[in-house]
């Protein structure tokens, strides 16, 4: 099936949008006859937060409704094979350190499906580090100091590497005062702190750092978010990329969801509809009512809204949501990351990687195995043409290429690019939530409180892997069981 | 209440059998009705992996009976609260890169319940080592490089301190080959190997290293456990220490039990009968049955048997298990470590914590924590009495006193002794799973195998956290969604 998601180009046939996919449904729409009555919950997105919660309901007996406005499952993970090769096109590294998504590879017998991103032994085996003035090759060691040096200080901010600060990732405000402290810093302040104690090639990669975890600007990207980053990274200068940049699965992320989506209607107690965005959400007296934009109307006890944080506000919600909700909602996650992939011709380049100064919209790359052509498969992150250093990716072939040039050690044969444009789709707005200054302690804990009968279930919000498929499957999960604690007594009778 | 487990000794009172626990189940039997009936399922022992599975089956809508030999739910895993301190019988630490169990946590809330076990600060701020011929006081940076140096090239096989070898812990087995040529070694020939590159004092804090982790003798344990443990421990010296002998829950591991227990409980499908030791499982052509000690009989058509390896022999099958599956159950695992609180007086040791060259019946000790009375409470484990350089625990309270001798820095009044034998007790027969040489290559795959409509899950096997709560809750989970999945279709039409 191909999707209407994402973008590929090749030299023969250009660009192209939509791309194959095995997270499409087919037929979109699965609604069984009683979906007039009033169903046991509705879960509104089908990415892994909607999709863990809805198969946790419906194994557990509860009549569900799920609702997507995409044409496939995943949300912002999903993945397209296309050649016989698997383009993750937007979440895509997953590790046992992220438990309530290795508990799912686990469940459906993934746990030994690794692929493993970043291999050793190709002959341009170095890290190539752009800066205004300058591009060199790194060995790789060299290129792991440098990191852990600059990225240590960063985080540096209690003198303990956050071991003090924040021992413990998934309670991250355990030292509330002190981090809400630190949560009025940018990642802009912080890097002025630190400026005068590192060679502007130094500076140079931390932005890089900075800019492909949260997408830029700067100034809007709060410390805080970073901070747990190291730390899930177990405070260790290379820690998060051993974690986070290492293995991803051989069979691809749809594969995942696919079991979780499958394993739900395998139960005959989810019925869905794709193609189906939400206008608005009614939490009457005795249900909820869920209007989609082509005015179908569908009701439930309870609802379940994984709506991702920056696209919670063209959603009309009655009665409205509590007022610092609603400015959670209106200031938003402020991560526009570009993720793009390229296929450059021959294998030479597998064991390659680079960081560069901002300004030419895309920060670095890193050669993630080659494709069966023998070619070389990139990933590379840059910031979105909507800051100064950004890159515009709609009908910009050229640009992306030039952007590439720039990290390269020396030009290549584009042979392919694929990508998703994240921050332009109307059911995403942002890539990966990276949160500005001030957002976590001002409205972490409210998001996630139910509003009457609706629950808002997003990985932009929660702890631990917050903005990565882990958070999401985390909400989901505690969504569901909110669910069904409340049906508990109703449950009993019928079986 | 108060569970006929476990063993208190103070001054005053002197020994007893049976302490206090939260785990213990009043009434012991909750048996439906229709028990009588064939059940969808019955769950044997009802230690984590258990629970997991009755817990899975029961909120799926499977009509489930659980069976224990014990008056207490947590196997292995259970806390005694006495005078307002939770002693931690058996398994104890958690972390969130334990992704089973700490999903468990996170489904009931309790992901931000952590107390730490060896904290700063305290006046005896050091580690003891005592060898035949010596008692000196190391720093903790001393004794963490010693323990680093000692314990990362006894697991250096590779050369690459495994992360070639075994990068990844939950698929130990991904070189197959290799790993099988290493398990063929005992930690005793690993330790000949490696004996002339250290001092005596170094090999004797090995040997400590090594006997609790195993127990000993160390001829009788196989060093592919130790490999998993070291990789599991992020591959770093001290990285195992830091994940699985830090953090534990503040309300003890059976208030997480509980919470598993009573979500089977309130979906009103679980019957249950503690006390209940069973004697004869067989598969007959349309059901199984379990057959007591005390002669009951009880029909299903899956059973789940979750007791441990060094059990299993005293359980009759029908049919017998396979020759090889025998074969594993008649090897058994190896571990009979012992572990013993001590609350000593004073809150001067608050920061200690010690190693010691065997002989002396316990090989180490560590703080975690202070009473309500201001006393320091330490944990002690050693090896059990049938190995050369091992200790009684059965009415040994002087004998257990001058090991703990043995390793204190000065002699201490001891106000209070806590520990649960695990070795002589009936329902496990040594402690936590740690496997002799070859018995992972020969045996781990086939123990997972379902034995007709029977499934053997312990935590003694599978993958990742083998041994340990992870591992349980692992196994449990796994056998509940092999059950639920031959039961698909039937659950259809139930609803």
């Amino acid at each position: 099936m191909t999707s209407r998601d994402g973008f590929v180009w090749t030299p023969s046939a250009g660009g192209k949008e939509g791309i194959p996919s095995i997270s499409v449904i087919e037929p979109q729409q699965h609604v069984a006859a009683d979906t007039k009555e009033v169903l046991d919950a509705i879960v509104i997105g089908a990415g892994y937060s909607g999709l863990v919660a809805a198969r946790d309901l419906t194994t557990q007996g509860f009549r569900t409704l799920l609702l997507e406005g995409r044409d496939r499952i995943g949300g912002r993970t999903w993945h397209s094979t296309i050649d016989g090769f698997n383009y993750e096109m937007g979440g895509t590294w997953v590790h046992w350190q992220m438990p309530h998504i290795y508990r799912e590879m686990s469940l459906y017998n993934m746990q030994d499906e690794w692929i493993v991103t970043q291999i050793g032994g190709g002959p341009l085996d170095f890290c190539t580090l752009t800066t205004p003035h300058d591009k060199r090759n790194l060995t790789h060691d060299q290129e792991a100091d440098m990191f852990g040096r600059v990225w240590g200080e960063f985080c540096n901010l209690d003198g303990a590497y956050m071991k003090e600060g924040m021992p413990y990732p998934f309670d991250s405000m355990r030292n509330k005062e002190q981090m809400s402290r630190y949560d009025k810093l940018s990642c802009r302040d912080r890097l002025e702190q630190i400026r005068s104690k590192f060679s502007t090639e130094e500076i140079g990669m931390l932005e890089a750092i900075l800019l492909q975890m949260g997408g830029g600007p700067l100034e809007s990207m709060g410390v805080l978010d970073g901070l747990r980053w190291w730390a899930l990274g177990n405070h260790l200068p290379t820690g998060l990329n051993d974690i986070a940049l290492s293995t991803r699965l051989r069979s691809g992320q749809s594969a995942l969801a696919r079991n979780i989506f499958d394993h739900a209607v395998s139960t005959r107690r989810l019925s869905y509809a794709f193609s189906s965005p939400v206008a608005k959400i009614e939490d009457g007296t005795s249900f909820c009512t869920v209007t989609t934009r082509s005015g179908k109307t569908y009701k439930a006890h309870k609802v379940i809204c994984t709506i991702p944080l920056n696209v919670l506000r063209d959603i009309e919600f009655s009665p409205a949501l509590p007022t610092k909700m609603a400015e959670a909602i209106s200031i938003g996650q402020t991560n526009k990351c570009n993720k793009v992939h390229f296929d450059v011709a021959g294998p030479e380049l597998v064991s390659w990687n680079s960081f560069a100064s901002p300004g030419k919209g895309l920060i670095c790359a890193l050669a993630d195995n080659l494709t069966p052509t023998n070619d070389t498969h990139l990933v590379a992150f840059g910031p979105s043409a909507d800051t100064a250093v950004g890159l515009t990716l709609k009908d910009n072939v050229s640009g992306i290429k030039e952007a590439l040039d720039h990290l390269l050690p020396e030009k290549k044969e584009v042979k392919r690019i694929v990508y998703h444009d994240w921050y332009n789709d109307e059911f995403s707005k942002g890539t990966w939530a990276y949160l500005p200054p001030e957002w976590v302690s001002k409205y972490n804990d409210i998001m996630q409180t139910p509003h009457g009968n609706v629950i808002l279930a997003s990985g932009d919000w929660g702890e631990g892997w917050r903005g990565w498929i882990d958070g999401a499957a985390q909400q989901g999960m505690k969504a569901a069981k909110l669910v069904a604690d409340t049906y508990g007594s109703r449950m009993k009778s019928r079986i």
